[in-house]
């Protein structure tokens, strides 16, 4: 093959001259005799030293090797790091802990492009729904998350001491801040208030179980709605987002039950009223400890035996009609069921949802409807969670105001997507990579990066002289749509060379054409 | 105006119906005698008890007492949240601290729109230029952060002891952890790396000066290019991003040099290496503390006098042209500024430039040229700095990699924004409002919501039985474009009112063709 003095893109992309899968063009290394070194090593165009590229380097394929031996050669040969820098040079520098913090994650791009892909699912949903999107600091005052009710979420609060030798927290959940929040604007919102989070909880686990410290939590909360219909609303957002994100109804399901059954049961007893959030606390657990624990701990509460009896009997019913039977038809508990099944018709998602009366949820501030999203294999933790806490302001010293709220992490759903082969494929997409054949055209490749970004396309810019067996190497990594080549001769014309990589199309355009 | 028995949204809809500024219309308080209280107390269509709302209320218009009104109604009056529940009745609750922890903030919901509005804008920019995003976690080991040159960031780590007696720190910068993620991930990823973040970033001062304990940042990084290309390309981000937020170069400038010019001024007095880091931090404090204190701290560091004085000459040069009368023309800082004044040229942001021998940067580990962003009315902090840090990475232990970023707060722009007028307008927009006209419609109001939102519609669904005077007050207030009405005569033919709230036009749809 000839070799031209002159690079042009023009040359480079006719069919026959085609380097992507014949990296030789345009190399040197065909005067060497190993061919696959040959292959490795193409050296470019051009050796004369360009204004932009002051030491001239063999560039190799692309490899971490490579990029080793470039920065040594930077080092070695006088090249742009060379003279006084802050003193790494000592030799007792050791190499830190390249780990995140214990249960702590990094994302990656290919992670973070899950996550995001996630949380705008979430976002998406959320905005169909008319809720607001709210943010609150990740570290909050630790008297935010104090409940008196030995719930596990506060026994695992990430709590400490600041610099000024106040008692903080990193954010266990997100209600509370919600509420604290709502309270501080006071009369300054106008109800009902229909918001949403997406943020980071953390919480310290002194066993090692394999959890997580940190997590991202969506919640959805509605303000100032005493109806079911809020429930009701809540868990049609969590349906969508399921739907949008490949779930069915064969997939996971919603255990719904009201902490208004155990009150129904405890005021028969006359139990106080301030044990009824421990009480629903330790039943939370059934399932989790041995009954007889739990039966200890309700004791120890102060709930007598025959409470205890008829309360573990009543959370083993698994109908409304059955419930109906025991508690009878004219409490609110089982008035508010039927409403959120006879709803739960009208908003479609019916066969989502399943009466079970030993759902009560953790979290010691529900005082109506809970529910539970749950894998019908029954291999995974609860999905999601949620109810009403018609309750939890004046807990703050406020007065009062209807709420119900839910909160989805990103965990669980996550092993479920991956369980079921649901996990989307994402992968970095760029629309053009932009390269000069030159060095000498660094600048025209970077006026044209500018081009195309003002109208909007994505460019990932080639910043170093480098062969295009590279560069087509990395256009096929980032999924790049069209490569744009600046070559001098068809710069002199005002051209440009562009290859669509999907099709193999090629053709020079005008630079003011370029779109 | 004659009232009629049967709720119709069709009636409602009637042009010389239109209730917008009409309150009074399906009122019954036209038998009361003060006007401004029949304005407020309008009371809807029905009074027979839906099977939805057990509690029959008088709904008022949109306030906060109402709302406080209705409340009570429910307790006093037998309502759905009486009965057992976490006893926050007694006596000696105390109303919590409403406000955030001390520097940090939260973000109700007009808030939150703006830093959407401005994250969004960092995430289109970087999207632009190809770059991939990531994140690490905001806890980071304290070991991650402390160096040994004395930076403000340093000192003002948020550090503190875990319950498990290790030392961490929420993270002041994002640059470490991508070093630390970068030196794990070895030769799995393919350099260059271009990748973003957004993230928190936290500090703790003692000292009280209005300043926030936690602020958002926007960081770009190019790891593996060892060209002044990649500078020159992280700069056009940042200027991609000030036009699309509508900053110009009449408002906003960048000041750039190199701390290779201090490097060939120390090389000359023969400073030894390892000062370089804290000789850069302590000459960044040049215009914020005396003179005389730069003096009497770079001596102490072992700077000599003779050193101290052309080191403080050499800062105030503001021309590229004298630089090089200086220095010579033969060194790396010289070439590099005149490559990057260049290559701004190409990108076509060469007005925004300005060489400043007194930038320097504040944090120890950059290595090469260094920028700030400022405002040209000097009333300002830096909007956004960085630079080159090709050393960084044998600081933690590992191999050296060329690299270079920059970090944008979201504190300072969102104060130039406000200073020149450009805060954008940014309101909650809502497609429909959905409304049933009886207690009994709630159902097919949710049927309609349904069949709305699998469409792709935004629908803010009334959830509790409210008078069209409040419906269309929160309409306004949710700037939504369609009120849909569901009556219960339209509901049996299959149809629903629309109302288009912006033009007045109104019409019945059947319910297959809502769209």
């Amino acid at each position: 093959m000839p070799a031209t003095p002159l690079p042009s893109s023009f040359l480079v992309l006719q069919p026959h001259f085609n380097l992507y899968f014949k990296p030789l063009f345009y190399s040197f290394s065909h005067q060497l005799s190993s061919p696959s070194l040959s292959f490795n090593c193409t050296c470019r165009f051009s050796i004369r030293r360009s204004p932009f590229s002051p030491t001239t380097r063999l560039h190799c394929a692309l490899s971490q090797a490579t990029q080793a031996e470039s920065a040594s050669d930077n080092t070695s040969g006088g090249g742009r790091s060379g003279a006084l820098s802050p003193g790494p040079l000592t030799g007792d520098v050791q190499k830190i802990d390249v780990n995140p913090p214990k249960g702590t994650r990094d994302f990656p791009p290919e992670d973070m492009r899950l996550r995001s892909w996630l949380f705008n699912n979430f976002k998406e949903v959320s905005r169909l729904y008319g809720f607001e999107e709210v943010d609150f600091p990740v570290l909050e005052s630790e008297a935010l998350f104090t409940r008196k009710a030995g719930e596990e979420i506060k026994d695992q609060l990430y709590c400490f001491e600041d610099r000024g030798n106040r008692r903080v927290a990193l954010r266990p959940e997100l209600t509370p801040s919600l509420a604290r929040l709502i309270i501080q604007k006071g009369k300054s919102v106008s109800l009902p208030l229909k918001w949403f989070t997406v943020g980071q909880c953390w919480r310290y686990e002194r066993m090692t179980r394999g959890r997580r410290r940190e997590h991202y939590q969506w919640n959805m909360d509605i303000i100032g709605v005493p109806e079911v219909m809020a429930e009701a609303e809540l868990i049609s957002s969590i349906v969508t987002l399921f739907k949008r994100i490949g779930i069915t109804e064969s997939d996971v399901g919603f255990k719904v039950s009201s902490r208004k059954v155990l009150q129904e049961v405890l005021k028969r007893y006359s139990i106080p009223e301030n044990l009824f959030g421990k009480v629903c606390v330790i039943i939370d657990k059934v399932e989790k400890i041995p009954l007889d624990e739990i039966k200890k701990e309700l004791k120890a509460a102060g709930v007598s035996q025959e409470a205890v009896e008829e309360l573990l009997e009543v959370l083993s019913i698994k109908s409304l009609t059955e419930l109906e039977e025991r508690l009878g038809s004219t409490g609110e508990a089982v008035a508010d069921l039927k409403q959120l099944f006879a709803l739960a018709e009208n908003f479609g998602y019916r066969e989502w949802l399943q009466f079970d009366a030993s759902v009560v949820r953790g979290l010691a501030y529900y005082t109506g409807i809970v529910f539970e999203g749950f894998d019908r294999e029954g291999k995974l933790r609860a999905i999601c969670g949620g109810g009403r806490y018609d309750r939890l302001f004046s807990t703050f010293g406020a007065d009062d105001i209807p709420a119900c709220g839910f909160g989805f992490g990103d965990a669980v759903i996550v092993e479920l997507l991956r369980e079921k082969g649901l996990l989307p494929e994402l992968s970095l997409q760029v629309g053009n990579i932009v390269c000069a054949l030159d060095g000498d055209l660094q600048g025209a490749a970077a006026t044209v990066a500018r081009i195309l970004r003002d109208k909007g396309q994505s460019v990932d810019l080639v910043l170093e002289n480098k062969p295009l067996k590279w560069v087509f190497k990395r256009a096929s990594r980032i999924n790049a749509q069209r490569l744009v080549l600046v070559g001098s001769s068809e710069w002199q014309r005002g051209m440009v060379g562009v290859k669509i990589l999907a099709t193999g199309e090629q053709y020079e355009v005008k630079l003011d054409d370029l779109n």
